[in-house]
């Protein structure tokens, strides 16, 4: 079988590798798709050696379908939808405790603390596996762990059916944030610069509006008819965007911070003090998140078609960084891990 | 009859006043003390003018008794102990709207955008009014104001029993916050650079830790077993100060912006989105907590004697804003506001 790896900044290289197989508790997935993520791609830019040593196989948003279990392995059977849920707690750490594992102080991220999905086949404890319904397509399924993301971001908002929300930063996470609390019942706006990625958002049913050209706070405001918006997600990692988002935000509104912020933000606090708002961080999902994003996927309530730009071999995966890496005209980039498409 | 004028930046000038008399729906106020606050230190410098016109009379954080009643002003009569709730609200505007009142869009603050207490006799709408019970000292009944402050930043941490709970400042707010969050069951460390704060802090029984000499974050990281501290406070209006109260947090920590910040601040949002916090924005409060605060008084649970620095008379109104203004061994100061002192 083949498998991609990462060999160091700016290389990913395609290359055989040993069949696995499933020791106890654990599972082998043949690997339908892989999708691309910002954290995949700073990976290839080497600013994540810290955690992933080369060679390594990374990827994490998946779906396939178990190819064997190991001893001990119940409930899953060959040829079943998977996808995975790509974290492993420790159980013992003070946030494990208070019942918080998803952010465990020792948490191994799958594909990034160990080995990831871009290959054929791929051995996982088999606690990781989530189960997928026969009808979801695999190739819309390697969006369900992006769409826990935004699951678990909007749950985080508590965001409720009528209120308003701001969307800052229309890529890939933004829109799966938005459609998610449009299915809660949330009038979304979204405030992205390029445009391409608003145009992808208005063609998913969301009002657009650009930062370039349009003054985002008096459109909200006008939109809110003076109330100014109930949530905000900041999912752009940009200073603008973060100020955008606090800016928009009406008396007691709740800001959910979902984008990466490589540097310390100015956040002007004293709004934040003189409106009551909330600032919440959200990070990755809890189960409940992934399997409502499962049931999201299923019903059609994420415009996937219009999120997957392209889909490429994984003899091409190193093409398939490339292109998502050039940005551009893109959304969401999959390697189909197919043995017979390799 | 006497009253302190506001006269313009730098200036405090006490001279006669006219009697005021109770229209419908009014009360006059025996004012027995009026404490100052750092809003009136801001008004004494000049910082706002653009709500303060000089001459006005200013203070808000009061006790008294009613004096007179204006017509239709029903359930109080001259001699009840009282103090004011100083917010009046539009009723129609998003906020009031919302079940926010406190925050209305159009909120006046009684005693800054309208006469305030630093004189013998006050007239109030009788909606501000909150009874005190007869057995709470009027001195110290002039805290019920910035309890409440206190309370509702408490409130607003949703802090529980047993929660571990960092206080950044202490000054009066930031020990009325510590003393609050005791009083639900919280355990309770203050961070204060000042030696006199500090030693009035421990005096009222808070461990304290100064940030000049000791690595706050390591102190808390030890006194939480590695948890990290489960809310923080940041009551000290500085950029260090807001830094400490992120760092100190463990997961799902919650931060609530108590300190005025004039300054838009550096805030490590990868921190927040990587524990997962929570920042909260809390301003003024709400009728329940202006009835918590009497209560918290009434029981002794505020060290109302440790606060209190100093209490001098209205005819030194002047000199009163200088003992505060000069900063150094105090922490709150009194005007005594009843006309045998003055």
């Amino acid at each position: 079988m083949r498998a991609a790896q990462y060999r160091g900044a700016g290389t990913i290289a395609v290359d055989s590798a040993p069949e696995p197989e499933a020791g106890p508790g654990e599972v082998v997935v043949s690997v339908s798709y892989t999708g691309i993520c910002g954290t995949d791609l700073h990976i290839l830019h080497g600013h994540m050696d810290h955690r992933v040593e080369p060679p390594g196989v990374i990827g994490h948003e998946m779906s396939g379908r178990i190819a064997s279990c190991g001893a001990g392995v119940e409930g899953l059977a060959p040829g079943d939808p998977v996808t995975v849920m790509p974290l492993v707690w420790c159980g013992t750490c003070a946030a494990c405790r208070a019942g918080h594992r998803h952010v465990c102080q020792r948490l191994v991220f799958v594909g990034i603390d160990s080995p990831g999905s871009l290959t054929n086949r791929w051995v996982v404890p088999a606690d990781v596996i989530v189960p997928l319904p026969a009808d979801l397509d695999l190739r819309d399924a390697a969006l369900v762990e992006p769409t826990a993301v935004a699951v678990h971001d909007v749950t985080r908002s508590g965001v409720v059916a009528g209120e308003k929300v701001v969307v800052v930063g229309g890529g890939p996470v933004g829109l799966l944030v938005g459609a998610v609390a449009r299915a809660r019942g949330a009038e979304v706006l979204v405030v992205e610069p390029s445009s391409f990625r608003g145009s992808v958002a208005r063609e998913a049913g969301f009002e657009v509006v650009d930062p370039t050209s349009d003054d985002v706070a008096a459109h909200v405001e006008a939109w809110t008819e003076g109330a100014g918006a109930a949530v905000s997600f900041e999912v752009s990692g940009t200073q603008p965007g973060m100020s955008s988002a606090l800016e928009v935000l009406g008396v007691r509104g709740r800001l959910v911070v979902v984008g990466i912020h490589a540097a310390a933000r100015e956040v002007d606090l004293h709004r934040v003090f003189w409106r009551e708002l909330t600032l919440v961080g959200a990070r990755v999902y809890e189960r409940a998140d992934f399997e409502e994003a499962v049931r999201l996927l299923a019903v059609g309530e994420i415009p996937a078609e219009l999120l997957i730009t392209a889909v490429q071999p994984l003899d091409e995966a190193a093409e398939a960084f490339a292109t998502l890496d050039a940005g551009g005209e893109v959304m969401k980039v999959l390697v189909d891990c197919r043995e017979e498409q390799a």
